[in-house]
């Protein structure tokens, strides 16, 4: 059993690769983590030293959720991590449909996670 | 720092105690548990065998969210457990309004749990 992380190079994306460490300690288990956006995540390696961790290979022409979804429905996963955007300021934000469809169609418990406050609103963030 | 369940009388919200237990043992740590609902949990303190466990008592007259997010604003929360129900057979459901606004407005990790296939689909069923 592992755990599995919905990873990207965003800063959520990044923010669910690290807590995913803290999960695999916790669990005293594996990582797999699945890229689903089409950029390299930078410096994966650094954030993941000190798990078992590999990386899931998808199909770029397969549906990133969907994909993500195969690997749990193959059995050896036993909590997905996830990364959502913070609320904004002006409250307009709804959870993303990826964050979402993850929730209701896991068959196993996700978890969800943002970014620290202040650790950049967007993407490439750089340090 | 403790766990807090967000729990309720439903099927889901059985879920979330249970796994909210697992939750704390894994954290080594206690559990807080706030009833959302207007109905009381039978069968809690058998739920709860096992770990430290304390019910936050809510003003009833309070939004039961804005309940939970002052005691997760307190400060002494590391993760929320929250239960959502399954995707219907006709793949209409959405996740509910309170699984959404605590994953968007809660500081802390959210883990969201379903109840187990076939644990009843509504509430209260009986075992």
């Amino acid at each position: 059993m592992s755990v599995l992380v919905v990873a990207s190079a965003t800063t959520e994306g990044r923010a669910a690769l690290l807590e995913g460490v803290a999960e695999a300690r916790r669990r005293a288990t594996t990582l797999q983590w699945c890229n689903v956006g089409s950029t390299p995540v930078d410096g994966a390696a650094e954030l993941l030293a000190g798990v078992e961790a590999s990386q899931v290979t998808r199909d770029p022409h397969q549906d990133p959720i969907d994909a993500v979804l195969d690997v749990v429905a193959a059995g050896d996963v036993e909590v997905l991590v996830v990364g959502a955007r913070r609320r904004s300021p002006l409250g307009k934000l709804v959870l993303g449909s990826m964050a979402q469809r993850l929730i209701l169609d896991s068959p196993v418990p996700v978890l969800t996670v943002k970014p620290a406050a202040g650790a950049g609103g967007g993407r490439g963030s750089g340090s």
